[in-house]
């Protein structure tokens, strides 16, 4: 009971995740539908109407007029969920899927439990390269990846260019913009179903939109897509299921909504000019004390400050992560302000 | 907005559903841990204390003293997962899984993701046939299923003798009590760790235990068998993940532990007497009216209503689901009351 009392979370000195504290707007909407489930539309009507809504309101900041999907547990399901539809539609016994080395975790994920093999090409400066993809494309592949808004630095892969490699080879072509999805949309970056020939994508409300947990995003250039998916529900109300899970979250959907709604696109457009301008800031105070510093592309820095040093700061209650080079890593979200950073570069310059 | 500021849903004639109102202190719980991820435990530390507790208590309930697992996105999640465990620990190239055929439709789902082949036996009086499972067994059986509370009639299998067949094989042995897990500890059944030789279960806090979505259950006798679902998370602070999904749902964790503190096992025990006092009441009403009902054996009633008669009653707003056979279903849920049913039973009179 006491733990239940204590203290949720401060984000005050969280600068390691990808989550963030939702919006009022959705905080209210999760709170509202936290008894639904859109699990079971024909039951919980509402909600299910409001799933609608988040996959219209989705399509719009991706460039999709038409777009399938639906609103899953996070990115890791939207994620295998795309490498799903691609090893179901295929013709193949041996499927592989190509992705950059930088691609999230949650597509080894997918391999274990799809039975596919995954190739991972090299990257350049951080970014896909399109030669070293190509290399690893043959008959059997079924997916090709590409990262906007990577995992570890924020990068960009050369989305159009990966989409033309992967229909040449007759394979859908997947972007994961899980965290980057609602910064890309004020940049200059060529990403979305706009862009390029894109098949599926991965766009998270519940990181940089500002949902309430859980509210990732699958979409689809076309519902047959989905129907790769879909399992039998004999006792539901409604009779086909495409989702990972059964029963899901009314509170993530609805708050998924209330956020786009509330956000889309001044609200978003501003958030990401403050969070670039603090990458920016933390990226030059770190590289005038010396350390070697990954430019940054959207809203992430990393860093070559030593692990001993990172310690430290861990110690002084610093939330913070690695890349797998062992870089620090900060991530900024909406809660990172620029007084959390002055008051974490404070705490550097004191070691 | 407007959709986002209606009802968002009214339970008082809702009979479809194995979702159910949270408990007060289970939705206070959620609200305030709403913006925590447990999927990063080692920046939101708070709620991955509150896991582990969770996974206790779940131990409690389930006669096993130390249990490992972890709070699932759901039902789904956990049976996929058992799935995973017992197809990655085995060394065969052709895994098949037995299950009875009133087995829930995920594993359907699981046998498609995991590339795993489902033998499905038939059952005798809604319960899984020892016999006709055993035939079905074989060397490249990984997993054997029993189910505790199922889907369609709410009956239990014969666990022990499940878990001898499955056993004998080599195979792990799963028991879904995902919906009957937090009724069964007061019935006479033999369904969990203490009463036989289970390997995994699954058992949803937000079923029956009325914690708020999502939280469902997997648990494992000994934590070597969550070691076949690693994977390795190079970016987080934590070094491997076992959970299907990545981010996950801090309030459903806090909201699981705060309905298990408040009602365990007293509030539990009353709740399945009240539960199922009304199923058998309403097979009783049913019975009197002529109606071929299923014996209830935990709080779930079936009965031949005409699918004609059951659309009427959707009409005046019961959200009521069917059967494979095309029975009428009412699951007893918490949020079910003898007056709801009085009312249903006098709109079924009226047709």
């Amino acid at each position: 009971m006491q733990r239940l009392e204590s203290a949720p979370q401060d984000f005050d000195r969280v600068l390691s995740s990808m989550c963030t504290e939702p919006h009022p707007a959705a905080r209210q909407a999760a709170e509202r539908f936290l008894a639904t489930n859109p699990g079971d539309p024909e039951t919980y009507q509402t909600v299910a109407d409001l799933e609608r809504d988040a996959v219209e309101l989705l399509g719009t900041v991706t460039g999709l007029p038409e777009p399938a999907g639906y609103v899953t547990s996070g990115g890791t399901e939207a994620n295998i969920q795309a490498v799903r539809i691609a090893r179901n539609r295929a013709d193949t016994d041996d499927p592989n899927v190509v992705v950059p080395t930088h691609a999230h975790f949650s597509f080894w994920k997918a391999a274990d439990l799809l039975g596919v093999e995954l190739r991972t090409a090299p990257a350049r400066d951080h970014r896909a390269d399109t030669d070293a993809m190509a290399e690893l494309i043959d008959a059997d592949t079924v997916l090709v990846v590409g990262v906007a808004g990577s995992t570890e630095y924020g990068y960009v892969d050369p989305i159009p260019g990966l989409a033309e490699l992967a229909h040449d080879a007759d394979a859908l072509f997947h972007v994961d913009a899980a965290w980057g999805g609602f910064y890309l949309p004020f940049s200059d970056h060529r990403w979305h179903f706009g862009h390029a020939d894109v098949d599926t994508m991965t766009i998270d409300p519940h990181k940089v939109g500002q949902a309430a947990v859980p509210a990732g995003g699958l979409l689809a250039r076309s519902p047959e897509l989905l129907d790769e998916l879909a399992i039998d529900t004999p006792y539901l109300e409604s009779t086909k299921q495409v989702t990972l899970t059964g029963t899901r979250s009314g509170a993530g959907v609805a708050s998924a909504v209330a956020a786009m709604e509330a956000l889309w696109p001044e609200g978003y457009r501003e958030q990401y000019r403050r969070s670039m301008d603090n990458a920016r800031w933390l990226a030059d105070e770190l590289a005038e004390r010396g350390y070697d510093v990954v430019e940054p592309e959207l809203p992430l820095v990393a860093a070559d400050v030593s692990q001993p040093l990172v310690e430290k700061l861990r110690d002084r209650g610093w939330r913070v992560a690695r890349t797998g080079a062992d870089e620090l890593r900060v991530v900024c979200m909406p809660h990172v302000t620029r007084s959390m950073l002055r008051s974490f570069v404070a705490d550097l310059d004191w070691y």
